[in-house]
């Protein structure tokens, strides 16, 4: 692992690059990105060694490891195009949110005889404003990154892995089909609830925050800071994950028309008993 | 004011008393609370410079200012006793989180000839856990401190007001049914959803936490952070704001139905674009 290629330097793209540098990182960090200015940042923080001027030298650039650092739907394309130039000896990986497409698309053009690799993976982490400026070596510190294995991994699988621990990040392989399903509960449903809920107060109070932003305190900032993400990323989750993403969403909205019709009876003081339990355990566990 | 009555020495009321030290107020702090362990924490912590032994110490304590720092029903309570007993000399105030009961009560029982003064309040401050043992001197430095003033105010009320400024709170002054329309919005709507989704989260996972913890990142644990607070606190702000609470979470029910039906149309692009707006406006704000 000597040369390695980050499309898409935003946030995690330019964190993956500094992270790499960080935990000395002695090859070359090619970089790209469709915006310019995200991929001039990325050189400019020290992200990436060069910046590739165009997708055709994405497409030419040789390297060993492909880190696919875009949202979804781009890393489909992405890797329909490298299938056919990549070789063996190249392993291609993601950051992507969703998994259950990319590891369908990687079964057939990956990891067979001949076909570069492909290793699935997403860290659990970011931040509700993207952006290489915003890049941090430390990103992944402290982070699960999970893995969508293919049956049988090689030696830069293994040195992906190892660069991946290097960055402090928590390693956990998990079954593609699962990843979603999970995913959807603790990752996209929260994204989707503070859209909403954010989207909502827009236009209740839109026309004069300086009321709502005097009252509010820490509760409604935080579960509106999500409602400050961007719909380029997340438009592709909604459409690669759209059952598990609707049925957690129902869920919710049965769940909460429990609460409001029991404001007034001990079905209230249930749900706060079960609210108190899972924050126990979720401090509890691991 | 030279003597000073909390009573209810949690986490709100014993930071009232460490406030009031850390300004400099050099009368004497009484303190009560139905818990015992909490009042021999408050003064343990020195939040308060005396515990009174019961209810009848109380009503018998003689103070010129009484805080209020229990739930809303107990504040309600309160204020009929003490109502009997207390002279014009005396100031009550509360830190309630609804206003109109609070408000009504006051307007036949306090305020009129010959009886005592009361200046209803809303500290916007607190935490998931209460307790004497969590408090803070400096926990509504920045915070709002809202009043529901009555129509004439005397001087014990500017000597409460200057007392909560020299907390490093922002006073704001705001009618009572305003106040529990915007609250809902801000405040109770927020609590209510981290409860129902960590109550959802405890039936879907709660048999093996470690796979959650392990997956979850700041989205999860932020959005189920109010899941830990109390049912004994809340159930007060459910009972005495029912009709706003239920209205805002029958808004969102039908905003996250909304989304869940647009996963995949144009809808949920605006949906981002209008939670963008938001975030952007109440960061800009006041």
């Amino acid at each position: 692992m000597r040369r390695v290629l980050i499309v898409g330097t935003g946030l995690i793209g330019a964190s993956v690059g500094l992270a790499l540098k960080a935990e000395g990182f002695e090859g070359t960090v090619l970089g790209w990105d469709a915006n310019e200015s995200e991929l001039a940042a990325a050189l400019a923080v020290g992200a990436i060694d060069e910046a590739l001027p165009n997708r055709e030298a994405v497409l030419a650039a040789d390297a060993h490891v492909v880190v696919l650092a875009t949202p979804v739907m781009a890393i489909l394309d992405w890797m329909q195009r490298l299938s056919g130039i990549l070789g063996e000896g190249t392993l291609v990986t993601d950051v992507g949110s969703t998994k259950q497409e990319i590891v369908a698309l990687a079964s057939t053009l990956y990891n067979g005889e001949g076909q570069a690799r492909l290793l699935a993976g997403h860290p659990m982490a970011g931040k509700e404003s993207g952006g290489a400026a915003l890049a941090e070596a430390n990103l992944f510190h402290g982070a699960t990154w999970l893995f969508c294995p293919a049956a049988v991994e090689g030696a830069l699988e293994a040195d992906w892995r190892a660069a991946v621990v290097g960055f402090g990040a928590h390693v956990r392989d998990i079954e593609a089909e699962r990843h979603d399903a999970v995913c959807a509960w603790v990752s996209h449903l929260p994204q989707m609830l503070s859209t909403a809920m954010s989207a909502m107060l827009e236009d209740e109070f839109g026309a004069d925050m300086d009321e709502i932003a005097g009252i509010g305190g820490r509760a409604l900032r935080e579960m509106t800071r999500l409602g400050a993400s961007p719909y380029s990323m997340w438009r592709d989750v909604a459409m690669t994950n759209t059952e598990n993403v609707a049925a957690t969403l129902w869920a919710l909205e049965q769940r909460l028309a429990y609460v409001r019709e029991n404001l007034k009876t001990p079905g209230l003081r249930e749900e706060f008993s079960k609210a108190n339990s899972f924050r126990a355990g979720l401090g509890a566990a691991k």
